[in-house]
């Protein structure tokens, strides 16, 4: 077969708009949660999966990265929202290790699956935030792949602070809603 | 910050080109793997981490996705060569699940770090074959992530079979020349 050379990767445009109608910085935690979770109930209603993720500058609260999951329109399975934030996030910034410049955090609406857990440490966040759990993620058939058990304490040793179950019930609304209306699993 | 909406993600040409020189179907496992190894080679001479991989129709063993890292050039953290061989796999194919178009392996110089093991369930693939292992990457300094000492039972239980040690010794040749010569560590 003929073999491409690349792709364009697009974030789909209601994306940046959201974003753009809001504040963009000085952000609380809870703040870049809620925005994270109508990223995600937005991207339901796109035919997208029911996740979303922020990547933030902590000196200033800022929106640095954002991510849905974009698998199925851009036949990508690595384009968890994750991955996507952490990318934008990288390309924004022309480096692919977060933490030469600066200090920053992930912020994911849901627990992240095993790939995406193996990404964070080579992404060069010094933070994660996550909403729903990995138990809300299944409970609706979703498979969050073989990850340690001690997945959080593995991305502490590695100096990555780890906080779980912000705005929880708000995120894990959103994976129910999505069992209900949508229901593609992948 | 202004944010980007998107961006071009392009292989190298010396990869696309280096690919067309040879056969491109019917190629044996190891004959896979020693391309596999050229191109892990030639990606240290081109600035890149000494990793590459193809994705290959198990049909007609012919290559349809090929990557190398290309973490610094990309200003990437997930560029990883598997993560690269199975997205470009993916867009060729018009499809995010590669078992949905046929029975696919992925090829990779050396045993997938924890964020490339996690990727390949969702990829589609149902065999990996691997060349150098953990132990040839982390003696040169590299860092495979927190992953599961079970992760090849981990992938057999999903029907993913894995071969380790395919041309083991060339490959681990290739991460021990990277040692001598570039050394920079990601």
């Amino acid at each position: 077969m003929n073999l491409q050379h690349g792709f364009h990767f697009e974030l789909p445009d209601w994306l940046i708009t959201t974003i753009s109608e809001g504040p963009q910085s000085s952000l609380s935690d809870e703040q870049q949660m809620a925005l994270v979770i109508e990223l995600s109930r937005k991207n339901i209603g796109q035919g997208g999966g029911p996740f979303a993720a922020l990547v933030i500058n902590r000196a200033d609260m800022s929106i640095v990265g954002a991510g849905v999951n974009l698998v199925t329109s851009r036949n990508l399975s690595c384009a968890h929202a994750e991955i996507v934030a952490i990318s934008m996030a990288q390309q924004n910034l022309d480096c692919y290790r977060l933490s030469d410049k600066g200090d920053f955090q992930l912020v994911t609406s849901c627990e992240p699956c095993a790939m995406c857990f193996g990404a964070i440490p080579w992404s060069g966040v010094n933070r994660l935030l996550c909403g729903a759990s990995k138990q809300h993620a299944e409970a609706i058939g979703f498979d969050e792949g073989p990850k340690l058990d001690s997945w959080i304490s593995a991305l502490e040793m590695r100096g990555i602070e780890v906080e779980t179950g912000i705005l929880e019930a708000e995120a894990a609304a959103v994976l129910a809603e999505y069992a209900q209306t949508t229901g593609l699993l992948y």
